[in-house]
């Protein structure tokens, strides 16, 4: 795997703040990032590739010699053609929810004292993407989701306790917020499961790994 | 002018904090929403309803009657007729730029220690309206702006030091942030300039008014 970029969390973490909510009292708010955590972009970016540009000539060649591609491989030796999968109509929609996501969604949102925001990031090229990004939540999490969307290309300026995300380093715009509210607790995935997080960073292996645990550490005592 | 809802600024401001800043260091931060700040949402469906609905055999009537409408008696009159103007594909990018608006975003965003957003909420019916304020931005105010939109339907979680906004009350969704971070500046308009503001509430009466007071009062002594 690639590593194309630093572990950012730990630099980004104004401070552990374990077991204390966000201090201005309220329920507790979890911010929950889409492509990655929610839903499926990698395998879909890797499936895309694999069926517009490598087969069939070639797919044989790649199983029957053992080696396979990770999504941030083929993003970082053919960008161009990695770009041209996403920007397509229908792809944003088209993606498959990651295992558990929806159904940790759900029990996140009847949770007592705690409220969950879908907090996404827009392509530049926000044409196809933005509408989809909608229409996914709506159809594989319902419309009471859909009101929880925020859409924003720097996160830092959104208040919460607890942000679920795949990116390693998530920086605001130029101005950034140097020490936004939340904890950002990485979701692992391909392109981010070799960086080792310093304490008191926290990873979230997958859905099935103990996301309860997480948002209870973040009570208020 | 029929009012539809009580004054809520005062409610929802946490603390007058005129002359500081958001007391997290950095930049100050400006959020700016768009319907009715920004672009002519209610002349837009002033003029769409009149076409659509009253023109060509009654509009010489309340001409020759000395009587007009303001949009919100016809939103409270006719809400569905209306809605049919909002929904439809091309009106929200064919909403003409509030006069004043385009030309202080431009220069707030040259401010030094100042970073301005738009921070705008979709329908309901999102279809269009979504991808439609995007085009809007890049068109009215260019791609840098385009970075800077936060598209959610509770603004009470985004943290900043002021919120120009024409809605008089603006709550979060039902665990609303019952302290949010920024002061809310009402911005004048047909359905809220009858509504007695208590102090330390301010408004901004048009582009034309001294915004940049507004801003610097803000700023950390």
């Amino acid at each position: 795997v690639i590593r194309l970029s630093g572990a950012g969390c730990g630099r980004r973490l104004g401070s552990a703040r374990l077991g204390s909510a966000r201090g201005m009292g309220g329920p507790l708010r979890v911010l929950v990032d889409m492509d990655g955590v929610l839903a499926d972009f990698e395998g879909a970016v890797l499936r895309g590739f694999l069926s517009k540009f490598l087969l069939p000539f070639s797919i044989h060649f790649f199983w029957r010699n053992g080696f396979w591609f990770c999504d941030c491989q083929i993003k970082f030796l053919f960008p161009a053609k990695v770009a041209s999968i996403y920007e397509s109509p229908g792809f944003f929609l088209g993606l498959d929810p990651i295992p558990g996501a929806i159904e940790a969604m759900q029990e996140m949102m009847l949770m007592q004292d705690t409220e969950v925001f879908i907090c996404t990031s827009p392509l530049r090229k926000y044409e196809h993407c933005i509408l989809e990004k909608y229409k996914w939540v709506e159809k594989h999490l319902g419309p009471e989701f859909v009101e929880r969307i925020i859409l924003t290309r720097d996160k830092t300026i959104v208040s919460a306790d607890l942000l679920f995300d795949d990116k390693d380093t998530i920086r605001g715009l130029k101005s950034a917020e140097l020490n936004p509210s939340w904890e950002h607790i990485l979701f692992t995935c391909c392109h981010n499961k070799h960086i080792q997080l310093k304490p008191p960073c926290r990873r979230l292996l997958s859905w099935a790994d103990d996301w309860r645990a997480i948002v209870e550490s973040k009570r208020r005592k």
